[in-house]
């Protein structure tokens, strides 16, 4: 663990920004929070002294601490320049999914400010970006670590990483990505049906989850499928795919056509809603077709990296199989690689939530720590 | 990556050791190995120099290059003055099983050299010698990652110990942990017998097994629980139980208590190889009363948390469990935790053999080289 002092910039507290400000509280050596700040409000820790730190334990208990400066939004070069002028190495911890915040990564990284972060955006948008990231913190000698963008705390970005860096040869991964679309289908389409009960409408179970708080606030955002292309990006592109952007390979989307051109407004999602029951029989027919050949239907993603082939998308699969057998709102990751042979290497467990995606974030920050 | 150079100390060359001399020689940015040793006979780089390296690639290049000084076996105190008076860092990798080696590492560490191995006795052998190793990497700054002690390159230790250090309460820790026994019973009780085929008596199920090359030369060493109580010693270790010693919890052995003092010569294991059809009636009785319950009956290992409570031994599981459903000599591993709730967090995959083995143990080195 590193001995000298080290600041931290946390940007974002809503659910994985306050489960994350929660655990950095409880960390022993934690380094000094010198910048706090979401939409519209920035604490910060008094300059030059970048002391007294703000508490981190919430936003709550940071805003009403003595001592603390308060701004309104700052752009991203105004906190790269606060960070940087910090007396000793900076660290970044980006809580948000700002498109506009990633994009501004290399500036932080060519700063030496290292960023920890489950924001997919900044590896999933063009090509040029990721690359731009990656040689920036060389540039910059600064770290970037993002286990959080797939799978949340789930050891799949690690995993990966460590395949390539130790010379195997990752030929497919496959598996469920969102919580959400897991949820789903392990709803509307399980292996077993409690005896007696009737089977659910597509509607219905969509209504059930976007109640339960497993949606996005606009459904259309999981039903669309860009969030599992995006991590499937970032996947491919560690094994070694030249993907140019989360749009270059076929997505299916959940989304009716006739439905799509609803506005991205709240009068849109509660008319998308009320429509969506139309569809029920479009989802009933795709749930009995695998029924008839013994299967059941699942939403996922898979990168072929001999043939460069990324997909998402629906796929039947066998009851006794691993992706059928899910549960809740797990995902599974499957590897094949080249060492592991037939059987691939699994992970497994929930991929979505505050708690779970701030201990991806929280144990990335201590991985950065011990190399700073 | 460090840019001052590292000095490698690499004793064993069996399976592991020549896959990892193989993964290291690949290694962009690698260390210099300066010491590589194998039962009777060690190379050095020559003093005080420290240079020529060795180069990497296997035992036959690596003895017959130019340049190096070769010795007999050298003690753990010779190797520690060696690689300490090296011009910088240095790391000990132990790919032996050595106890002996492994009760040295306090040694090392304290001398600032630090520690990556796939032995497990460093970390499963009596409580005072895990004390040690700690607090000596603590004294001697030095590090110490032994990920493939448990479930060879499977992310297992790692993640256990982000779990841990990010605040997660870990409450259960259960799995198949032996690539061997999961063999032994995915093979002699599997979920679906394929038609037409009789099921397999115990004893043919470990001489099939014993001619793969899966079990230890002796079998016993396989069969009494050992290697299994070990691993999950370190586990439970790592989640916070002080844990005496792996006898100091019950171990159901699978050894015939009438074939338990056969001598471990040779001899001993043929007559226990001749012996053991004696015993298939007992195993098959196991099975049938598995089957009749509409289970399998599989070799696993647990730590409960809160109960202080570590157990090896035969259990019965659902044929639609995770552990029922183990294909080839695959391990699994469930962490039920606080933040993951009722679905646990589930790592699979090939827990056994020489590649797999040291890719853990070369990402191991990665992540030092990483930190030094």
């Amino acid at each position: 663990m590193a001995s000298k002092p080290i600041y931290l910039g946390v940007i974002g507290v809503g659910g994985v920004g306050t489960a994350f400000l929660q655990q950095l509280s409880k960390l022993p050596n934690a380094p000094s929070l010198v910048l706090l700040a979401r939409s519209s409000k920035t604490l910060l820790a008094p300059t030059p002294s970048y002391s007294p730190a703000i508490p981190a334990a919430d936003w709550a208990t940071a805003s009403s601490a003595p001592s603390i400066t308060t701004s309104g939004t700052l752009t991203p070069s105004e906190v790269v320049s606060y960070l940087s002028s910090a007396p000793g190495r900076s660290v970044l911890v980006d809580n948000t999914s700002d498109p506009n915040l990633a994009s501004a990564y290399p500036e932080f990284l060519k700063a030496g400010i290292s960023i920890v972060t489950p924001n997919k955006k900044g590896f999933s948008s063009d090509l040029s970006l990721w690359k731009d990231i990656f040689a920036s913190a060389a540039t910059g000698k600064a770290l970037v670590y993002h286990e959080s963008t797939v799978g949340a705390g789930l050891p799949v970005i690690s995993t990966l990483r460590d395949l390539v860096a130790t010379g195997d040869e990752v030929t497919r991964i496959e598996g469920v990505f969102s919580g959400t679309l897991s949820f789903l289908f392990n709803t509307f389409a399980p292996v077993s049906s409690p005896a007696g009960t009737s089977s659910a409408n597509w509607s219905d179970v969509v209504s059930q989850a976007k109640e339960l708080g497993y949606t996005e606030p606009d459904p259309r955002d999981d039903l669309n499928g860009m969030d599992v292309a995006r991590k499937l990006t970032i996947l491919a592109r560690i094994a070694g795919l030249e993907v140019q952007s989360p749009d270059s390979f076929p997505i299916e989307s959940l989304i009716p056509a006739e439905l799509a051109s609803l506005p991205a407004t709240s009068e849109g999602v509660a008319e998308f809603m009320k429509r969506l029951p139309e569809f029920d029989g479009q989802m009933a027919a795709l749930k009995e077709q695998a029924e008839k050949a013994g299967k059941v239907v699942r939403y996922v993603g898979s990168v072929d990296v001999g043939k460069k082939e990324v997909k998402v998308g629906l796929q039947q699969f066998a009851k006794d199989s691993a992706i059928a057998g899910l549960k809740g709102s797990d995902n599974i990751i499957s590897f094949y690689t080249k060492r592991y042979g037939s059987n691939p290497l699994i992970i497994q467990g929930a991929g979505a939530g505050g708690d779970v995606t701030a201990m991806g974030v929280t144990a990335d920050l201590i991985k950065v720590l011990e190399r700073l």
